[in-house]
């Protein structure tokens, strides 16, 4: 008899946010589902870690019979770090992140707490995927993605990721759906245009704000346009950072 | 007659580090230095920014003449994207980050606010160096890492570096320096033992903890091994995140 495969499920929006409960509801019979998330939100920490910080973790019991799940007072990657060293009873056999509500396309992978759960698992060596759904009303319905998160939970569970690799994964709102692309990360970069403004009590303060600017608006092959022609976005994401290419040249100008 | 470059310095341990006082003093006759660093310490932020949150910038009186300097309460990227939006009067030419207090090799560059500092600049378009001192003593003598620093930046002044490539440094403690080389993030993991234990009331807590596995230890140009025989270790650190290769082979399961 084949042991059920072990499902990880973490996100950045918090323990109770719907999209959470919907990804491990979708693939519930799918395995034996373990989430371990963030008890509040923790949108935008990226691979931020709690160095030197106590953690508390909780059973949660908003979720259906036979999902268990945890928070903690951290950050995702706190969240995942603990799921896969602490609170599972097993290495995963996948690791899902989200269903997030927002997008997560382009350079925004950088700093996105669902990415950095995705990244953390593949780090592990497990094949992981992130799903995020680009609207960012967090009462929007959710039940019109369950066969496409099934669809590409059931196929990297089948046949794995290449090592490395992990999927960011972006389901486009208000529109139908086509299918599924597979493309690349949009290339571009947000003029951070800070609002500058008295806080409430006179005070000069920043808010981040800005605006994306795409440098690749005619390539119909990255997430973004993926995305603005009704496709879900599948954009395979590396984990290794060294620039390999770059090692002989620059070791001509600073080796010495 | 030439404009003297503008240099940005950041760091994750804080405006107050002597970390990133070093460093500002040091290359403080190269072009006109701005420093924008976090109030407090922000170490393992990565790539965190804080959507949503007000932030409070000052100026800070307590660098040499001639260098200006601003702390800000938010993340060492959030400080970045002030610096070179909103505080700074121009483009920065190159972006600097540390010397941080410990060292940023392999894996860690991931978690590291340092690195933040430093992808955040390469995405802008500016060549970016972070520097790390491999002794987590924050009271160390950093004088010797005068030159090191001076030549690795003039170098990067001169000559710019590879589109999408910064450079990670990290020079050795407790040995004399042999020479600078050029070399890889050394692979391996974290093996994330937390303590578990109660905290001063008696309630069960999670402290993150773990030792670094190097699963290439055998290798003589990784920048961990790079750091144990006494070079300064200079790894190309690549922003892209799109893992192409991946996307011919996935295209064929995915797209339907």
């Amino acid at each position: 008899m084949t042991r059920r495969p072990l499902i990880y499920i973490g996100n950045d929006d918090g323990i109770d946010a719907r999209g959470i409960h919907a990804l491990a509801e979708f693939v519930a019979d799918l395995g034996d589902v373990y989430v371990v998330a963030p008890r509040e939100q923790q949108s935008a920490k990226s691979s931020a870690i709690s160095f030197g910080s106590r953690l508390y973790v909780e059973r949660n019991a908003g979720y259906p019979a036979g999902i268990t799940a945890y928070s903690a007072g951290g950050t995702p990657v706190d969240c995942a770090k603990l799921g896969f060293h602490s609170l599972l009873p097993r290495r995963p056999d996948i690791v899902l992140s989200g269903i997030n509500h927002g997008s997560n396309l382009g350079i925004n992978t950088l700093y996105s707490g669902t990415m950095g759960v995705v990244v953390e698992g593949c780090l592990l060596g497990v094949p992981s995927i992130g799903f995020s759904y680009t609207s960012h009303d967090t009462e929007a319905p959710l039940e019109h993605l369950r066969d496409t998160v099934r669809a590409i939970t059931g196929e990297v569970l089948a046949h794995g990721l290449p090592a490395g690799v992990c999927l960011n994964v972006n389901i486009p709102a208000d529109t139908e759906l086509r299918g599924m692309r597979v493309g690349a990360l949009c290339p571009g970069y947000w003029t951070e245009e800070f609002i500058r403004e008295p806080d409430e009590h006179g005070r000069d303060s920043y808010l981040l704000s800005g605006t994306f600017v795409n440098t690749a608006p005619d390539d119909p092959t990255t997430d973004v346009a993926l995305c603005d022609r009704g496709y879900v976005a599948i954009a395979p994401v590396l984990v290794e950072q060294t620039a390999r290419e770059a090692i002989a040249p620059l070791s001509e100008r600073f080796n010495r």
